[in-house]
C-alpha cells in the first residue's frame, strides 16, 4: 500500500512526524546568532547522550565518515592496530585502516559469535613495547546481530596503557548503555539514522583529552575529516564548513524528544523489545541466528530454516508492508533481519511478528 | 517576525515548499529497489545539470568534502598543482592541497579582481616536462563576487595536455553556464545548498574520462571520500555507504523544477537577478566591489560607503527580515554580499533593494 511503509531495518531507522516536521522548516544562515544558538543546545544534548563531559563532534558524513574521522585523526601511516572483525562493519575498519597505511593485526571471531575479550588481552599483554596504537571494535555488529563486550575488551586496552580505544557505535548508541566517560572510551563514532531517530547524513564523534593527546603527533593527511577545527568551531558553537542545517533541526527535535523518554528508559525499552522480537521469532519455530546472552539491541538475526530468507523479506514487504534486511556477503539470502531500533514500539515489534507468522504460514 | 526571514546570502538559499515537503517524507530503506529507482532518476538528471555524459558521484558531504574528494582521488603526495587564488575559497583548496602533501603554486590575484588567464598560460607552457598534474580552479569565488574566467583558463589547461583541471563550480553550477563535455573540465565540484535549491548535506563531483584515468595512478590514501566505489555503486543506481536519504528526495523535487523551468531560462533569470541587483545598488549610490565585467552571478559584493557594514547587515535582518552575508576575513565589516542565488525571483531582489535604501536612509 503506498506510503504504508514500516521500516524494521537497522537503518534508516522510523522517523517520528515531530522530527520530520521540524527537518521541513525553512534552512537559515548557519552564521547567524539564531543557528550558533542551536548548535549550542545541539552540543549539551549530545553530551547528555554520550554521557560524558568531552566535545561531540558533529559532521555532515555517514557511520563510516564518522569512523574514518575516528581512525584517521590519532594514527599516523605504520601505526599498528588491532582491529576486532566478527561481521561485515569490523571487516570495513580493517580494510579502512590498511588502506591509510596501518599496520593492522585483525582478532576474529566467526560471524554471529563474539569476539573473545581473552584475544586482546593476550595481544596486549604480549606488547611490553607498547606498539599497539590503537584498538578498533564495532560494538554492536549490525550485520549478524551480535553485541561484543565491549566493556570487558576495554579493561584489557586500560591496562595497556598506550593504545587508544576507538569504538563503532553506530547501533549501539542510544539503544544501549555505553558510558563513554565512566568506562573512560577515547573515540566513539555514530551516525544519525539509528538510534537518533533522524534521517542519515549526520555523522558523530566523541574524542577523550587522551585521543586529543594523541591527535597532536598524528600525521595521516585530513583536511575535511580533521577533528581540530570542529573542535575549535563547536567551543563557539559554530562549524567548520556548511552544516547540514535541517538535519541538525531534526536532531534537536529528536534529542528532545531522548531526554523527554530519559536514557534508562530508552535503554529498557530496547531490552524490552529484544526480548519480545527474540521470543516471538522462536515461538515461530525460526532459529536465531545469535544467542541470547551476546544479542545486540538494535537488530535480531533470523535464519529462515527451510524457507527462502529473500521471499520471507518479499512477502513481508508486499503484502504487510514491513520492510526487513537481508543478510550481507555470505549470509545473504541465509539470515533475514528484524530491526527494533530507534523509534520503535512494542506494537511494531508484535505487527511485525504477527505478519511474520502470516507469512509462514503462506509458505507452509 | 518569527519565521519571516528571507536568505540573501550565498548559501544556504532559499528552498522551496515542494522541496521542504518533499524531504519531510518517511524515509525508505536506501538498499530497496524504490530507492534504487529514486537514485536512477536522479544521476540522469544530475547529467542533464552538469551537461555531461560521465557521471555525477553524490557524496554525503559539504561543498568542500565533495571538493577534497575532486582533488585527492587523482593526484599523489609530490605531485605539482597550480591553485588559482584570488578570495577565500581558492585560498582553501591551496591550504587543502597542502595537508595532503601536493606541491602547490599559487596563481594569485588581488580580492575582488579576477584571476589573469595569461598567467596560467606562462606557468604552463614554461612546464615542458609535464610536471603540472592539476590546475584547481574557484569558477564563482563567492567571498568577492567574482566569476573567473574558467572558459579560457581551461583553454590554456587543454593546450598543456597532461594536467586536469579541477574546478570549484559550487556557486557557479545552476547558475552560470558550465558546459562540462563542451569544455572538457576534468573534474567539477558543487555543493547542495546554492544553485540546486535544497538544504545543505550533499555534495557533488563530475569526473571525466581523463581524471578516471588519472585515478588508476593515484596514490593520496582515501576510504569514505575514494570515488571509485561511488563509481561503481552509481552503475547499479546504488551507493557505497548510506546516503542522506532525505535530502536525496529534495533533489529530486528541485531537479524536476529545475527541468521545468529549463538550463537557459535559470542562466537567464540569473544573469537578469545580477543585472537588477548591480543597478539597484549603484543607483542608491553605494560603490560595488567587483566590477561589472566579471561580476558573479551567485552573490553581489557591495562596498557600504561611508556605513558599517554590520550595521547595515543588523537592520535589514531586524527591521526587515532579510539576511545578508558580510565578508569574509579582512572583508569582515568591510564589505557585505546579497545573494541571489537558487531560488530567487526578481521581487526578492526588488524586496531587498527596496529595505536597503530604507536602511541607508535611517542611517544618513
Amino acid at each position: 500500500m503506498q506510503d504504508k511503509l514500516m521500516l524494521m531495518i537497522p537503518g534508516p531507522t522510523p522517523v517520528p512526524e515531530r522530527v520530520l516536521l521540524a527537518m521541513a522548516k525553512h534552512p537559515i544562515g548557519h552564521r547567524s546568532g539564531d543557528f550558533s544558538k542551536i548548535i549550542g543546545e545541539l552540543n549539551e544534548d549530545l553530551k547528555w547522550l554520550h554521557q560524558t563531559k568531552n566535545e561531540v563532534l558533529t559532521l555532515c558524513a555517514s557511520g563510516t565518515g564518522a569512523m574514518e574521522a575516528g581512525i584517521i585523526n590519532f594514527l599516523s601511516k605504520g601505526d599498528r592496530v588491532l582491529v576486532g572483525n566478527n561481521g561485515k562493519f569490523g571487516e570495513r575498519w580493517a580494510i579502512l585502516s590498511r588502506a591509510f597505511g596501518l599496520e593492522v593485526e585483525e582478532i576474529s571471531a566467526e560471524w554471529g559469535k563474539q569476539l573473545d575479550p581473552e584475544d586482546f588481552r593476550a595481544k596486549l599483554e604480549e606488547d611490553t613495547e607498547k606498539k599497539i596504537k590503537a584498538v578498533i571494535i564495532t560494538h554492536s555488529e549490525t550485520s549478524t546481530g551480535v553485541l561484543n563486550d565491549l566493556e570487558t575488551i576495554n579493561k584489557h586496552v586500560k591496562a595497556h596503557g598506550e593504545a587508544l580505544i576507538i569504538v563503532d557505535a553506530v547501533t549501539s548508541l542510544g539503544a544501549v548503555n555505553v558510558p563513554i566517560d565512566e568506562w573512560g572510551l577515547d573515540v566513539v563514532g555514530s551516525g544519525s539514522q539509528k538510534g537518533y531517530m533522524i534521517p542519515p547524513g549526520l555523522g558523530f564523534v566523541a574524542v577523550s583529552d587522551k585521543a586529543w593527546e594523541a591527535y597532536k603527533t598524528a600525521t595521516l593527511p585530513k583536511f575535511y575529516l580533521d577533528l581540530a577545527p570542529y573542535k575549535k568551531a563547536n567551543a563557539k558553537n559554530s562549524s567548520p564548513f556548511t552544516p547540514p542545517i535541517n538535519l541538525m533541526y531534526a536532531l534537536k527535535a529528536s534529542l528532545e524528544m531522548m531526554k523527554e523518554e530519559g536514557l534508562q528508559n530508552i535503554f529498557d525499552r530496547h531490552k524490552r523489545l529484544t526480548h519480545i522480537c527474540r521470543e516471538g521469532v522462536k515461538a515461530l519455530g525460526l532459529p536465531l541466528y545469535a544467542s541470547d546472552e551476546i544479542a545486540a539491541l538494535a537488530i535480531t538475526a533470523v535464519i529462515p530454516d527451510k524457507h527462502d530468507a529473500e521471499q520471507i523479506r518479499s512477502i513481508m514487504r508486499k503484502k504487510y508492508d514491513i520492510a526487513l534486511a537481508g543478510g550481507q556477503d555470505h549470509l545473504s539470502g541465509k539470515i533475514f533481519r528484524m530491526g527494533h531500533l530507534g523509534f520503535v514500539s512494542e506494537r511494531d515489534v508484535l505487527s511485525a511478528l504477527g505478519a511474520l507468522k502470516e507469512t509462514l504460514a503462506q509458505l507452509a
